[in-house]
């Protein structure tokens, strides 16, 4: 092992302790993710980052299908009428919604275009911000008899919502995601299955994104608009901050009175279904990013790397370029023969001619978890020089290149272990029981987030307003990983 | 081999020969692919018709990623000032945009909701109809020098286009599309990857849905609009109409120019990029079904069956019940060991409770390639009964499980073979040679469309306004497969 070279300054600035949200916002661009566009709060999503979103689409759709869900694909337009149809439905979507109202533009007369006033529509459609709606109108024809339940549905889709303080992959106004939508018999097997997507999503984030979470249903103030219960999965930012990545919930037969899902039952009588939803979204991106990031840049747990390795080759001697060149390629071809994490290695090589140094802190900015040189007098004694991405920038092992080869599965493997093992760490450690109302008050008094805080529910149900004016701190959910004394509790944070 | 049962009376109503356009919705009623929705001109995707889009998709993203490209993903919405730049582009796209004009609903008094009048935006935004527009905008922003190109961007996404006349899968308002977007430094660069993914297409319908096609340059008067060259790929529909099923555009420096995709070249000038665009959509599902489907229901190419093998367990003994289920679930299991077009063979078991004819109907009409009846009688023996698709409804083959699951990878690449080569056969027979202007007035005279006229270019260029007026016939393309006498030529034809 090399002696490490002496740390660089960071390459992120800010820094998380000095600006946590503006150092999220350098990550995203640092590491080439996304853009901000010039349409009020959507981003386009680049290459890097679509690539990170296209492994947790693969993976999640995987786990849903297993779960015996089928994709099906609804209409983008909801029908103004629709949106109506669910009271507290209306309430809680109508506000930051995207309104179609005509179908043509023409010429303004100024070289520029507008809306065709002889082309609006009859009925404005909105944008949907989320599918119960639309999907209820379907499942109404779709289910006749408790035969055709359980219907088990889930759709991947753009949805919008008009968003004032956008943020990338955390709140924007268009996102992407996966919206499950199902229709039970009974309202016992409705609660079974929204319980079983939130374990899904819980197993997902630990072992895919290594983002340990607490789960738990929602406090009333909280809960998803017409949903009898929504449960949540909660992750900590670095900055001790809640970051909800993702919900399920239960709506009775609230969306199936709305839309008229009706079944002939067992006994031959008529009754309405129940109902579930359940989604995650570009979202989970931030979440990661949150999570992981360090002041260098991205870090990707290796199961979600777009490439898992990259190999630099060092191109300084004209001579010897062809030949270093296509030792880099035979290289990357025997990694490809390994499999992590269920697939094959994704690996690339870099061969620009820019730069070593540029290109190596691209990739660590990028988060690549392990990065490889190769140079002439490596090649002459078969052996590589590689760095994790966990380790410190400067830091270098030179390793035979059949002994690394046989041990990238288990150094992937084992990087994503530590990735989770040091955010449980963190999460638990800024995590505390607090047992009085003066205690949590003083808990949230600082100037920055100080963590989660563990209450029992009795004695403190009362204070959610308050806490939410003064601290601006909330519920994120009645945790089933960390109750106190087996009690119903809460849990209390600032949160994105 | 058993002697076939007499052909039933066909499943479908109306049959091909009498009224093509309404036996193509009863096929995808039939097949259970798609509904109508509330929303007009969008349809809802049902799981069976997704479930061959997905199948699409990875192949097709495959194929993608393979010619180098990678995916990324751009905003819904694209200003109207975007929309206005490019000339030619606006006068082919303006006439049928859906348009957002407001951001929030508000009550209207009645119980109803509207689009709040405070909450108007300053610019209307389009629902995109297609991307060039607002990936041309980021497209200026990742260019800067000849380095970064050639830029070669994917995007899977959904278009809006407001339909007069919507036809499931063929023609929505909403559709599901790829949509690549390139720029490159020379005009020669960007027309070679304008033919290659044209190339890409036609292998990809050839040998994936099994659809033959004749490929080459739109006439001027069809191009997409902006474009310096249009390439398509067409069909034939078994009512010997024309479809479109996907196009690839040369755009110069059109867009480059109104969306400002400059670089510095080699020899340290600046100068605008090319670029092309090329997609396919959900119509490819159209065409196939156009293609293949008879009268007794959709017919799928083993390649993209979501079901490739369907198991019919016979259940009408209540005391070999148990005994056949696990029987069934054991031959699933045997067949899903084995390959075909690269993937696994997917396979179902039909245990629902219903009788054995409906059963065995529903599967013919979702055109599974291959179906299997399995009876306590056949289990004794280690024999299963199978029946193509291909084969009249009736004809069924004994044969023991060991040999069928030896047999069934082949069994299966066969009828994809068999299916190509009907399909070629059909649209060879009518594909004729014409080569007088009266001759193809003629050709095209009768009741029903006689199928694709073969023209020299030359003396019949001055065509086209008569024939389309006259007969609705255009221009499909000029053909590189079927010229006459290496001359530049023309197939003309009726479309959809």
């Amino acid at each position: 092992m090399n002696v490490p070279s002496k740390p660089s300054a960071p390459a992120i600035s800010p820094t998380r302790e000095e600006n946590f949200p503006e150092w999220y916002q350098q990550i995203v661009r640092a590491a080439d993710m996304a853009d901000n566009s010039d349409v009020r709060g959507c981003m386009v999503i680049k290459p890097w980052g679509y690539g990170i979103w296209e492994l947790i689409q693969r993976e999640m759709d995987r786990r849903i299908k297993e779960t015996g869900h089928k994709n099906a694909y609804f209409p983008l337009f909801i029908p103004l009428s629709y949106m109506a149809k669910e009271a507290k439905h209306v309430e809680g979507f109508a506000k930051e919604c995207a309104v179609v109202t005509h179908h043509r533009l023409v010429s303004d007369g100024n070289g520029g275009l507008m809306a065709d006033p002889k082309a609006k529509l009859e009925e404005p459609l909105v944008v949907r911000p989320t599918s119960e709606t639309i999907i209820g109108a379907s499942f109404s024809k779709w289910v006749q008899s408790y035969r055709d339940l359980p219907l088990l549905i889930n759709q991947w889709a753009n949805v919008v919502r008009w968003e004032m303080r956008p943020r990338m992959f955390l709140r924007t106004a268009e996102f992407l995601w996966q919206e499950g939508h199902t229709a039970h018999e009974t309202a016992k097997e409705a609660e079974e299955e929204t319980q079983k997507m939130l374990e899904v999503y819980k197993t997902f984030a630990r072992d895919f994104l290594a983002i340990p979470t607490f789960t738990g249903p929602k406090p009333e103030s909280e809960r998803f608009p017409g949903a009898e219960e929504t449960y949540t999965f909660e992750a900590m930012a670095q900055d001790k901050k809640a970051i909800q990545s993702g919900t399920s919930h239960f709506l009775g037969q609230n969306f199936s009175k709305a839309y008229n899902i009706k079944f002939v039952s067992r006994d031959n009588k008529e009754e309405f279904a129940y109902t579930t939803s359940w989604g995650v979204s570009t979202r989970m991106i931030g979440a990661m990013i949150m999570t992981h990031a360090d002041d260098n840049g991205l870090v990707l747990p290796p199961a979600v790397a777009p490439a898992q390795v990259v190999i630099l080759p060092i191109l300084t001697k004209p001579e010897k370029r062809d030949e270093v060149l296509k030792a880099a390629n035979e290289l990357k071809k025997k990694l490809e023969e390994k499999v992590a994490f269920g697939s094959v290695l994704r690996v690339e090589v870099d061969a620009r001619d820019i730069g070593g140094g540029t290109k190596n802190w691209e990739w660590v900015k990028k988060g690549v978890p392990v990065r490889i040189e190769l140079g002439p007098r490596d090649i002459e004694k078969s052996e590589l020089v590689y760095t994790p991405r966990t380790w410190e920038v400067g830091t270098k092992v030179s390793m035979p290149q059949a002994e690394f080869i046989e041990k990238i599965p288990s150094l992937l493997t084992s990087i994503q272990k530590e990735m989770l093992a040091r955010a449980e760490r963190f999460r638990d450690e800024h995590t505390h029981e607090i047992h009085t109302p003066d205690e949590l008050r003083k808990f949230f008094s600082g100037d920055k987030a100080p963590g989660f805080a563990v209450t029992l529910w009795e004695g403190f149900s009362n204070l959610e307003d308050e806490m939410r004016e003064k601290f601006g701190v909330t519920v994120r959910c009645h945790p089933v990983e960390c109750g106190i004394g087996g009690k119903k509790s809460a849990i209390w944070a600032q949160s994105y």
